[in-house]
């Protein structure tokens, strides 16, 4: 299996994952049984973006990113890839020449469990990204590894074709097969939440609205 | 002493309160001997918020936000909340729909030894938050804690109704009792500070200024 | 050799310096065999700086600024002032005022394996440091160090007068006698990125334009 | 698929699970193409034991180990229980009193990227535990998890039946369907290496013995 | 309260020390509501030791062991030394010499958010340690602290004279006034595990012993 | 000065060397002016070795030994190897292979700014290793690096040829000049600290041996 580019993955539907990204990392986790986080550390270059994509994987040795070079031609409008190192790694993989590059075949961002490079002309391009660091250490192109296998990248696992949810508040992985469903129950969290947010801000309690009273008396709450 | 809510505390001044604000926090912290530092690790989910309030103390389980809908009944206005989870943690025990109900009460912020969630939305919420992680991490409402006992936030010991204080350099607490004292100080230092900067921006050195090369020479550095 | 001053040190050429501010950090990473980075953790208290400067460096004991005050009386309009103390430490050993007595007299910012603070007023005053930590935490002024000695900041070793480059990608260090065929080298490289920009921007894969096909088949890379 | 026991899993046959505890960590992991390997930080909590066994995995809420209790039921002779919280978390989850039931059903060791306690005990006990922190925390019973799940833990995917290696190198995951294959790779492997170690071991050079000279020449090395 | 030695603290009963030094950490943790315990991080210089006594609290600054020497004076036989810095370090404030003479006057062992050197002679000495780091690192002596005041050390609050308990699986903290209760809850708990030891060596389930099925039941775990 | 390796450097005299070793960390690096420590993190991969020796230096690419291969030719009986990645890395680079390739040319042991594996057969070789990690993970032979260039190891400069000294507490350079004027200075403070022991032994407070009280009082200490 090593060293392999699978050429042909299957995509989610792109208005599923359209729709993923409208809900937001949150309500996505939520509405998956709170499933499919990537680690905390994984934190935006910038603030603001909020993208979904399908996920074209990538296995680089560490310090080396031949594979981003061979990933990019593997890459469909709409795609984001998802790098994780062999071996943990903060070196800059990634920086404007390889954003441009993958701009102009339609990726919407990297996820990368390493660090990327010249974040400011990535800023100013709006291509976003989701990294380990932010480190201008270079890479070399002397070791092969895989694309669109299996990958596990900041804990969690994530095949190629997933669908990959990411902003402010981090990154989620929600298996294809199950994104039309995932969607469905976010929307429905979502249309939820617009009344509760109008009670609460008219002070409304949540130990009111969620009848949580009882079973804090009932588990021994004391007030004194 | 376990899983009590404690309803009514003591608070400081509001205008002892407020004038700690103006002052900041490396001010604060070092008009009361240098103390009270929270971890630097504490950092605020957007920049540029000032607030001080008298703090509202959480004690919860890891991964459980139970006690939060606890706390926010007992916030008056000016209050922050301070929530430390009784083991480390990171998850998202927050986000915009319980900053909106807190903020209904006038809750000014809140100070979390764990993660919060919708940042986007609490940036815009004028919510402002220090936290140790931004993590989307959902959490449960299974294990009792407790509301307005004294806690370890980030190694520093919090009593109910101290004053919290928190800015870009991070958040201080000043003990209840000593609020007036400290603001004194503080404001005698800050009162020095304008001076200061204007003759160290003249081009005047510090080492004049404070009279250092005299005890400098003594201790015996040597200029060559 | 503990506890001295060195009060002239050669300086590179102010042009050089200047061409090699506008290169960028990861450039001139590249350009000098992919050597002086300092560790990935040293980053901007604000964004969108970029500058160079030549190194007054200092060497402090943890938790004293003292000899930050000495430093600055041996500045030079153009310098950047390097700290390391002599063990890891995160306290806020410089502020807005010491920010205004370095600016006084040229400094182009700061660079420390610690802690800053007011680093609200640290961005106002546009004076850029790179920091291991924002921390409130004061200082003392009871134990001597040295200014101008050869030191180890994050892990880079830099001598006084070398040229230090700084901007959103890190901190990079240039020794003196390499600033000139450093910049040479780093300027043929910028020369050289914009038509690969462009390239890629067209369409055109790394993979041709970097004619790595070949190679990757030689090393066995399989497309299934 | 939350909150679900998996009953009926398959395992590796046996004789091929003890051929890979002999073969240890390091030969495992490279006779697998250098995959599976868990995260450096899952450290033993004594030194010494080498061991493999069937995967029972385990998902648990932070703080939490009442899943625990639920797996030690689905255990067979042979079996290491594989334990990953579902937000980081390093509680004791795990202590002698577990580790009596456990080693009662013939429960050959513990892989947990959280806490354990009692260490003194599972010393004793000769129960290893390869854990991501000793800490005495104790945890609650209160929130449902699985067993016999997929799971991610210390950065490798985990499916039940999987082969667990672990000594004092760490910890490996060999998937079930390749244990035959890898145990052979791993033997080759071996026998290899005691001619290689006498070699080394009479002074011949790895230089020499892995005919390396050429290729370094070729690609540039200088000696001076 | 800067600066200043507190000479006359009250302790706890020694055989109620004596007696929670039996239990150990865990059981004693356990005992108090699960409260009390420092941060994982804090590990024994050598395995083995189980100790108890009455905490002489120090507060020093960082890389300065003045207080230490301060400290020893104050100790009584049984005590233990418990040192927060007032910023975090891992320099090492205390080896062989300073051991010597706190062992000289019956001091049982160190608690040290921070590093300690010598630890081959410490092992061999049999005083016991946990500490932050290990770290050759010298410190000064020159910025006052104090003794026997209030402090937060490792993330737990300790005054002087509450109760120090350490072994293998860390350190816990018991407020003196509370020793006496604590010590009997943790022997009620320790009567009790004997017992349920054999129950679970002969394998008997903690599902049953416990009686936790109806429970999981009811709480929705299902088994497939 | 990329990918060179240096044949022929100079070493300290060895009855120094062993002088050095026979002092210990500690006492070496408060005989330099508590200079050279490398990072508390570098920890010994077994307890009770004390060793010195002439650095022989490697800088390496992330994840690729090649170049430990060169550096065993470079060997002469009582070297010890010290590796520094190129970026931070905790892959194990040395083996049980390397470790008996080295030890067959008189290598005292590693210093490594890495992992290593093996960890068992390291020990019972007695082949002495400090390490940033103990990981299985395995290592290309893909790229250039030096061999007997000046690196950074561990946050300290180290030189090839320079005098390394590691036991328990640590690693520590000592510059080749230095060695033998570092050695007198180590043990003439090792000649007095037999007597400040017995002292302490005996009761003597290290307040009245070292004179401290007055200029504690001075300072204004304050005993209550």
């Amino acid at each position: 299996m090593a060293n392999v580019v699978v050429q042909n993955i299957e995509r989610a539907d792109q208005d599923v994952i359209d729709g993923l990204a409208a809900c937001g990392v949150a309500t996505v986790h939520e509405s998956q049984d709170r499933t499919g986080l990537l680690a905390a550390y994984m934190r935006p270059v910038y603030r603001g973006a909020r993208i979904a994509g399908s996920a074209v994987t990538i296995s680089s040795a560490p310090g080396d990113n031949w594979m981003v070079h061979v990933a990019i031609e593997q890459l469909k409008a709409g795609d984001i890839m998802v790098l994780a190192p062999t071996s943990p790694c903060e070196d800059g993989y990634f920086g404007d020449l390889l954003a441009t590059s993958a701009q102009a075949r339609g990726c919407r961002g990297l996820i990368i469990d390493a660090g990327v490079r010249d974040v400011k002309d990535l800023t100013e391009m709006n291509f976003p990204v989701w990294s380990k660091a932010i480190y201008a250490q270079g890479t070399v192109k002397n070791t092969l590894g895989s694309v669109n296998i299996p990958i596990v990248c900041a804990n969690a696992a994530i095949n190629p074709g997933d669908v990959i949810v990411a902003d402010d508040d981090g990154v989620c992985v929600v298996p294809r097969a199950n994104a039309a469903k995932v969607l469905e129950a976010a929307r429905a969290r979502e249309a939820n939440e617009g009344d509760k947010r109008d009670k609460l801000a008219s002070g409304i309690l949540g130990l009111d609205m969620y009848k949580m009273r009882e079973r804090l008396e009932k588990e021994g709450l004391k007030y004194v």
